[in-house]
């Protein structure tokens, strides 16, 4: 997939994953969402970056939330936004998605965030789009949602400084299921992350090569020993229904994040959380909105971070 | 509630509900969106106003009419407008609507239109906002829809001048459930109104305090004699499917407002209603399509009132 | 309805149908587009036209391409848009589709796009609003969707030059059903078109006189012998579920438009599709990619068409 995301003199064509993509081109994004902070949060300090352009949310998948950031992200920079919610549009007509995104291309449209429910969608769509196009995996299946991997990396850097050699960071929860934990753990290993723990049920946890190099564990507390990071995961209401979860008490037992529990964690540790959360599911209420949760700060760099794919993708 | 929404200082620091709301307050709101009307039905007259500044329309509860006029009045005054649809989002997910806000706002998202369905949810989510957040109440439960109350406020005072205590006003219909009504009691005793009636089935009317000073009556001929102003309720069908209303051609009969019935009022009566308007039910279609007829006007001035809000609480 | 769209010095007041519009106006509607083509897929060239003015899409029946494209082509023009679903909006709970009109327009919205699912919808509110108004019609029923009209005769001028007496245009599919086609039809024949075929199964074709002047058959081979411009329809899937189509293999075999089967047109004959497409029903999948489909080249020419019906229902 990186050739179809990479030009060969290293210039990002699409962003599709971080899998495979090189540590000096995530470093790059993470420096110039780094520089946007500033210009992320309103003021039209960089309205004429990219005015007159138009952007797209091209969603098969509802996401208010992924697609608002972006939105603001686009607006932020100048651009038209049209949203279009294909999971009750032409798709349903019987159209394919590579129609329906070269219908909106045709429209002047080349900029574009996908989101679809199934794996390597995205990366279908960007080998068939047109020359000019370009297009941000806003999350594919279980595979990737690289702008996430990208503001997490962003958060831990603004609290951890940018050797991550020096880090220990764990990630607890449904990996299995997980785009964002995928496209973490490719971050954390390219930035080289000293140590990556993972724990979670066994059934929760992939059983491919995902968690190659990770220390895995199904006990939280030796997860959480020392670390400078305890990122936690969204809990799917469905796990339960599939029979995956005993029930919503014990997975909190076993493996939510409380502030007792994160006593093992380093003093100055954080917690993160990609959002929407489950309060006393996945973590304590108290704990997310602690003065250790940057899961606000995850959010408010997840529009840095649009903004800095955005300006990279369109070449300025 | 009036500290939540007013600094001590007598700023307005959310719009949550003209209940208490001081008179002089009220008037210099009134008066700002006088002044406005001229920008708030397009040009660009104002847009340097929040140029930059983003707005979100952040629904509970459906409503195209309401959200839209807000929409409006934010891109007259220059800002990007993200409408967030919380009744097909994240809350499904099970994340609390105070954790959506705080996304929203983490995004650099500081002034708010909420709707929400249950009462005194929308105050429940100013207690929690960040400290520069600005809500505006767009309706709750039965509770409050202060911009609803400031626009009929605004139309009365164009129409009927400024004194309001040569005033007599009738509200007619689903005093009960409507948060409408409530408003406009609010505000139309603020103001010192000369005599309020109140008019509807027993079952329609509340029996809390709420219309307190109001002359109460099921008389519609006696409510209406010698009025100022005749304002008619929206009623929703679900009133005769719980029985409330025996059928609708009895309640048109009863509380329907008609042109032969206005002939009891003052020469010059206008005639109001909040729309969405049920023609043939609680009011006759030629009534609200003729001279006396104010209810487009409320609909303009829903604009103007909204623009000056916002200008207000964003201390501008 | 030619009174109530065209005024008697000639000016359009509103684009309702291309019925009975004369030829000078289609053309000078055609040659604006032209004009705007460049400005038509991006950039700020066009952003001052109408900049500060309100646009609505104002849809009582879905459709997100149709919409996305007159958005983009009002953003283009520097108008604020309000996408108004009317479809899950206030006509639900009981008001009237000029009611929903009538509370836009005093919100100072002079200029929407109307699609409703019902016939002459959009004209019957043409003649009930406020004067300013303007309204395109964006579908109505079976009966016109002029833009499309508009933007394929844009596309057969650009392939084709502008003498269509020397050209021979087939129509293929369910033309009974489709406002493309009967509004395809009327510019055609203002456009003194040398020679229209439609082609179809007798069950999918009008009885009455939509045809007039045209050659008709249902055999395919015949239908699209010599022509410069083969034009097929979408098959809505419901007519093999109202058992007007026998399967979509036998329609596909009998009137799919294919590679094979155009062989018989003209070597430079291009073939158009007014989208969604459905691969393999009403056209091969090779064809509508191949270097004769103009396919997307319609989709392109719809924002600039867009653009010039507004500016010249504007007064621009």
């Amino acid at each position: 997939m990186s050739d179809l995301q990479l030009a060969s003199d290293g210039r990002l064509r699409h962003l599709l994953t971080l899998d495979g993509l090189p540590a000096p081109v995530l470093v790059r994004l993470l420096e110039r969402a780094e520089a946007l902070v500033p210009h992320a949060h309103g003021g039209s300090g960089m309205r004429a970056a990219l005015a007159g352009q138009a952007f797209c949310t091209l969603f098969f998948e509802a996401s208010t939330r992924t697609r608002s950031s972006f939105q603001l992200a686009a607006q932020r920079l100048g651009m038209d936004v049209l949203n279009f919610d294909a999971s009750t549009s032409s798709t349903r007509k019987g159209e394919t998605a590579l129609d329906t995104l070269r219908t909106i291309e045709a429209m002047g449209v080349h900029c574009f965030v996908v989101r679809h429910h199934e794996d390597g969608a995205v990366a279908a769509l960007a080998a068939g789009a047109a020359g000019q196009t370009v297009l941000i995996n806003g999350g594919d299946g279980r595979s990737a949602h690289p702008t996430q991997g990208l503001l997490d990396m962003l958060t831990i850097r603004q609290h951890k400084g940018t050797d991550f050699s020096r880090l220990k960071v764990a990630i607890v929860g449904d990996v299995r299921h997980s785009r964002v934990a995928r496209s973490d753990l490719h971050a954390l290993r390219a930035l080289g992350c000293g140590e990556i723990r993972v724990c979670g049920p066994a059934n929760l946890l992939p059983q491919d090569d995902t968690l190659r190099g990770c220390t895995v564990t199904d006990d939280l507390d030796a997860a959480l020993d020392g670390v400078d990071v305890a990122m936690t995961l969204r809990l799917q209401r469905e796990r339960m229904e599939d029979g995956l979860v005993p029930s919503l008490e014990a997975y909190y037992r076993d493996y939510g994040l409380t502030g007792a529990r994160l006593a093992r964690a380093k003093p100055d540790a954080i917690v993160m959380h990609p959002g929407p959360m489950n309060r006393g599911v996945e973590i304590e209420a108290a704990l997310a909105d602690g003065p250790r949760s940057a899961i606000l700060r995850q959010v408010a760099n997840g529009v840095a971070v649009r903004m800095a794919v955005m300006l990279e993708l369109l070449g300025r």
